[in-house]
């Protein structure tokens, strides 16, 4: 067994000491004045971060809860909407759109590739009646990352709403709500936000406030309006997620000093590494070259069969502490994947790479060492020189 | 500004150091072994505690969410349903079930009265299209605690479902969910479960997952079908909220540690010194005589005036660090609440009753001290004479 775990999946992330320290503060009644002013230390953090005006719905719930919620104040049912879909989570919106009526238009890619802006332009063509697109900005299962400026143009030239998955990739990856005119936008606190799961941050604009005002679909736990009207008295409407909330303000803080576009830069130059240390060990990425994501990376198996490939993540696991994800629905065995979002510096990427390396060879996949950790460092060599990662975008 | 706070609502509880330290472990990946394991030894304990051999769902959401989750499992739209409310709670499980169009009987007592089950009978033999019955097992915002196994056996004679919210009760008061044959337990981590909010388990009959195959109402994230599939492979349909399960291992712990029937006698005994002390300080209690709760205790105001009130609530929280709770919805300005549930004991509740009797001294409300201690006294004293708390029932 090994002495200790290095967390690796795309969420849970590992948790900075200051925000373990933070979410042990004591409990707090949420109907009273200290809950308000967190609640609206939280708010801030997160308009700022995402770059919006718009309120900030606090849910308990899971990522999937904040992309229920999305559907359920934006959609009748049986109205027509387009689900843009990358993979599993993609999927898993348009199946929830389903479940509660909707028309669904699925355009769906094969994974490892992004949705292609002029297909939403077609579709939105062919379809006049589509009201509202859903759309991923980073797919967890393949790890690709849309281009949402240029999907956002499209869905707003035609004056559709826009609701935007950005679980995985908001607080890590650019991404500017207010300038791509985002509807809804869901992220959850185990992601970029570096807390615990168990709290979805819904960021919602004026007309998807209207609409959902407007929206027949039963609901009671995720209706924006009730929870608008409590969080405007800085309370919310049910019972929050505190100690949840307190790891987030403290995140939140952590980012706050580290600069917006400072955590941008280094989540791609850390998934650089990432990339240009796996190409180096011969392995293959999912992800279509030029849309690859700065958060997870998805890496074929490196040898045929999912029962190596199992061997491989236990190998890593259970004798070197290191905790990476298997593939989702379809691409189980076929691929693996390394979260690099949240907590994570050049440092942790030269250990992971390095033991992967270790891995591959003890597994017999791999004959050599010393390969990837080079490549990695080539990489932050290229950004002290040019400012920007080289190697494998 | 007071030292340190003593937090006394009912909910969120404070948490027993080896809860806090437990919560801080490191992440760990929620589709691996570890998780696994966790989640294993918390069903475990749920069972345990809650006394069935049901399976116990686990859902990131607040207690509303699992109230949510009984509703939209059980009912279709149309379907009638006996909605039994003592106050703001079952208030609102009864709005759920009219938001998703299910056709609601409402059985409403006023505040501080309990729900007779001879009107439940009543009901269920003029209504004979009633399928199920939803009654609040201790309603948080009066501090009434209905008799459960009575309302069961008379749903339980005409062969309906019954889904009870024991989200304050649970873990305190006696309750045997199998014995009662309750089809649908809900309860909330931050209750008596000495964890920090954010997590409702609901414990679902076969018959209660039978219904919840056939039930057609919309819904994803509270799905019983769904989230039993993966739980059976020990994960959670989304991404559960680890830290809080870490506490509710470490809080199940302590409680298979101190005994399941001294969990309760200890509940018992507190709320005896609690009301004792009340009383002795010439306060008036919400709840009828009998009914009164063992984990919450509303009492009326002690002077005319919602602002006065305010001015007792204010000059505890600030002065002394005690915060109590307010009234809620018609109760507000009528009525507070002092929450004894979760990590609790004797000791606590002298401080509480001291710091009560201190802040109506300092407020005008009253002119004498020395009171109330020693009446919760004489219920330690009752205890060790005779097994049994005396007083104010």
């Amino acid at each position: 067994m090994a002495f200790a775990q290095q967390l690796r999946v795309p969420g849970p992330t590992p948790l900075p000491e200051r925000v373990v320290r933070a979410a042990s503060r004591p409990m707090i009644n949420h109907r009273g004045p200290e809950f308000a002013a967190l609640l609206r230390d939280i708010e801030e953090g997160l308009r700022w971060a995402l770059r919006t005006d718009n309120d900030v719905l606090i849910y308990p719930c899971s990522g999937t809860g904040g992309l229920e919620a999305a559907v359920v104040n934006l959609l009748n049912p049986g109205e027509r909407a387009l689900f843009c879909t990358m993979g599993s989570f993609g999927d898993r919106w348009a199946d929830i759109g389903a479940a509660y009526g909707a028309d669904v238009v699925r355009l769906r890619v094969e994974p490892g590739e992004p949705i292609d802006p002029e297909d939403v332009e077609r579709i939105l063509a062919e379809n006049a009646d589509i009201t509202t697109v859903f759309v991923t900005h980073n797919e967890t299962s393949t790890g690709v990352t849309n281009d949402i400026p240029a999907i956002a143009a499209v869905v707003k030239a035609r004056g559709k709403l826009l609701a935007v998955d950005s679980v995985s990739g908001a607080g890590c990856l650019p991404l500017d709500t207010d300038g791509c005119r985002i509807d809804v936008l869901v992220t959850g606190s185990q992601k970029g936000w570096m807390a615990p799961p168990g709290v979805a941050m819904v960021a919602v604009s004026a007309a998807a406030l209207a609409r959902a005002d407007a929206t027949t679909t039963p609901r009671w736990y995720l209706d924006f309006v009730r929870e608008r009207k409590f969080q405007e008295k800085s309370q919310t409407a049910t019972t929050p997620a505190v100690g949840v909330l307190f790891a987030m303000q403290e995140g939140l803080a952590m980012m706050r000093e580290e600069g917006l576009e400072a955590i941008w830069e280094r989540h791609a130059r850390v998934a650089s590494m990432i990339r240009a240390g796996v190409d180096a060990l011969g392995l293959r990425l999912l992800a279509a070259e030029g849309h690859r994501s700065d958060t997870v990376t998805a890496i074929y198996n490196p040898v045929d069969g999912a029962d190596t490939l199992k061997e491989l993540l236990t190998d890593l696991r259970t004798r070197h502490g290191l905790v990476l994800a298997g593939g989702q629905g379809d691409l189980a065995g076929k691929i693996f994947r390394i979260g690099h979002l949240g907590m994570i510096d050049d440092g942790d990427v030269y250990s992971i790479l390095a033991t992967l390396e270790q891995g591959l060879q003890e597994t017999g996949m791999r004959s050599r060492v010393g390969l990837a950790v080079p490549a990695a460092q080539s990489v932050v060599r290229s950004v002290q020189v040019s400012g920007q990662p080289a190697g494998v975008s």
